[in-house]
């Protein structure tokens, strides 16, 4: 647990009565919570076990309401952090320094799908499998899902541009984000492009929002593009002896030119966890068996995907696989899928952990997941890798196991610090979809150069000349 | 032909003896052109008939002289206005206020192909067709492909977001762009990210970057994705007797979960033309043809191709397609191919023209042609369309035909201000893959709000704080 930094001692004001007053004055009574266990609520994410809460918690409705919340905000130099689902891995929803916690929850609308332009318009409080589905009856897809899509809210995934398994074919979030509706820290609205695949006009502001971790502006609508839903997919669970041969195979499938629809790496101990905290999946696994890979292809040419599969097959067999299942029917396919998406879960349930997000090249995905073993022993710490292999994207979860305070909360910081060295010295950096928040903070120097946060900071004084949004995040 | 405004009254220093001395010191004098010879080559692209050139042409070959170069116009406020090849089309490249112009065809070099990762690393001076078949040689593509591909350059290509047939299924130059290493208006060197697929570390400078048209820094550079090279195409070009049937048939296409690798839209006027420009490709065109739509699918399994190209040719018959005309070989390729690049050179051939770069959500491609050629009666003007109808991207050319001097110069402002308030209204904008660069500035204000563009405008100070970098564009 933490409490808030001092507001007043980073020269924000603290929410009085006479705020409270005017948030009611614009939101209504029953809008404004400043009772102890709402703020308790609001005031943690999936981060570790961190706990900022705000002061107040408001939960407006419409962009003009959270356009005179801003105003009054940024004239009164309140702090504000904008709320999801609170999924959040990296704490960009804590409310650091205190102030408004600004939830999204009540704009939570697909205002329209578009079958003709293949597009949806959606605020930012919808789930993103609440969204999935819906696009999905009209038979088309919206292809980012991270692990928590059954809660996460698609303006939490726009925040942290958050990616999941078929980023891997399809995109993360930001491939599907065409034109953004904005209310920015001064209170006005603008929208940042255009409702078009194409768009050479002006500064790409979509872009720029996208990751930007709620500290530009509050994302209001989200136009966003969707692709037509394949007919047919396969689903495959590879064993292997060695978890760096694993690593290797996953290039392989590439460099042969196919692409499937996701390629997801798990060390041993992420299955043999995730089966326990799982109650309604069962799995032989070897004794012999360090890690699995879950290969998806998906298309409308069902011979075609039978034949990429036994592609995939060969070369994985030559890179030393030890056993092929395949899943046969939509019920095994949900079970597998349901493994890999409770790991995160698995791994918190079992232990005090951080979770860092990794992200290289994916050929340089073997030497990652060496080096990272490498630097626990030196620092003397077990990790947990799973992740997006296909992507590069390497999640490491370090186990608190018998760490002592010390160690934990003291030495471990360069133990990550050299693992973030080691990515950026393999072309890669520190976080591939979970965002920068709060815990990544202190590293941001392991990738950027002075020149390079003294433009962040720049763009951020354009956009929030006050600094009240979502202060302490992300850059 | 125009002049140059005058630097000083902007502010800005001309170019003396001192500053041309320096530049010999950075660069060596054989890289330091001040005769009017190259001055005047430099100083047009293939925007309408502009000149402006600049007061000397530098040709670095290294990022560390272009850092010199802008560490010293920087200090003394000379404008530095970068060109590529010269083959754009909204004047980007043009030195609106004299200064430097400062070439990258020196910096020429693919500096790597990594197959293991399916990336490249090039130098913006190398020229777009040549990274192709680079790239090619080792089964994989890069496939943003402009009109202009045999002379621009990847440079220009990122300065102006291209895009090109193939954006349409596999994205533009923003898609494939994944890390640069920028040379900063003051003189600093930056890479913007990181060389992976997924990043979610801070601000995406690497998207801002593409598309600013050389307004905020010096691209020196790129790592771009490449993907595998599709064994098999098939290319149809189908004829309809009303132009507008054709646009209305290309977003059935997608609708059916079809996404071709190419939709391309002529108007009747842009065949006739260009088969009168291209000596060596004959086309029968029926007398009742008022277009034709050229499309292409792409992928490894040959039936699967032939399957979509059967379901595409009955969607058109649906559309009253009146033929449909299959490229049996790779010379008939070749030459339906030609006749759409070259059509761009043909209109300009035929005609003083003014080029627009329209671009709506796809369904609405039908209403923009309409209208547009309503807007052309009303101000007594004559359009030829053409252009990437499967993203909604339409080139509208108006060519000058018999209008007076006032109604080309003054007039006719008008009816494009009505052209891009409609694209507006469609949910569009005003340009698809040109960039705003000159010619476009005056309508910024149909798309962008004040509030929109003052964010424009800091962020340009971000980078640019004593505004030297290609001034009087994209803004």
């Amino acid at each position: 647990m933490n409490s808030n930094l001092h507001s007043e001692s980073a020269g924000y004001t603290r929410v009085d009565d006479a705020a409270i007053g005017q948030f009611q004055r614009i939101l209504g009574v029953e809008c404004v919570f400043a009772d102890t266990e709402t703020r308790t609520q609001y005031g943690h994410d999936e981060t570790e076990d961190l706990s900022y809460p705000p002061e107040v918690v408001l939960k407006p409705e419409t962009p003009n309401e959270i356009a005179d919340i801003l105003r009054y905000c940024h004239e009164r130099l309140i702090p504000v952090t904008p709320i999801g689902a609170r999924t959040g891995l990296s704490g960009g929803a804590l409310s650091l320094y205190g102030g408004v916690g600004l939830s999204l929850e009540r704009l939570n609308r697909i205002l329209n799908i578009d079958t003709q332009n293949l597009q949806a318009t959606v605020e930012p409080g919808v789930i993103t499998q609440v969204f999935q589905e819906a696009v999905e009856e009209h038979g088309l897809m919206y292809a980012p899902d991270p692990a928590s899509r059954g809660s996460c809210f698609i303006g939490g995934n726009i925040a942290e541009n958050s990616g999941g398994p078929r980023a891997l074919k399809y995109g993360v979030t930001k491939d599907f984000v065409l034109n953004l509706e904005v209310v920015l820290p001064t209170g006005e609205i603008i929208w940042t492009g255009a409702n078009t695949l194409k768009n050479s006009t002006g500064y790409n502001l979509t872009q720029l929002m996208v990751g930007s971790e709620g500290t530009l502006g509050i994302v209001t609508k989200a136009v966003m593009k969707l692709v037509p839903k394949p007919a047919h997919n396969m689903l495959m669970l590879v064993s292997f002896n060695s978890a760096e041969k694993a690593c290797e195979a996953v290039s392989a499938v590439f460099r042969a030119g196919i692409t499937p629809s996701a390629l997801e790496f798990m060390e041993r101990d992420a299955i043999d966890w995730t089966l326990k905290f799982v109650d309604d999946v069962s799995l032989p696994v070897g004794e012999e068996v360090a890690a699995h890979l879950l290969v998806e292809v998906d298309g409308n040419n069902p011979e075609q995907l039978m034949a990429e599969c036994e592609q995939i097959s060969a070369l994985m067999e030559e890179y030393g696989a030890t056993e092929i299942l395949f899943a046969d029917d939509e019920q095994q396919k949900n079970a597998l899928w349901k493994l890999r998406r409770k790991v995160g879960e698995a791994v918190k349930a079992h232990s005090v952990y951080k979770e860092e997000d990794t992200v290289v090249p994916r050929y340089a995905l073997p030497v990652l997941l060496k080096e990272v073993k490498d630097i626990g022993r030196k620092y003397g710490f077990q990790s947990v890798c799973y992740g997006h292999a296909g992507d590069g994207n390497l999640h490491v979860n370090i186990i608190r196991g018998e760490l002592s305070e010390e160690q934990w909360n003291v030495t471990l910081e360069k133990g990550i610090r050299e693992i973030f060295e080691l990515t950026a010295s393999l072309g890669g950096t520190i976080s591939g979809e979970h965002g920068i928040g709060l815990v990544q903070r202190p590293f941001l120097d392991v990738v950027f150069s002075s020149t390079h946060r003294n433009i962040f900071q720049q763009i951020k004084q354009a956009f929030d000349p006050n600094g009240i949004l979502n202060p302490g995040k992300a850059i």
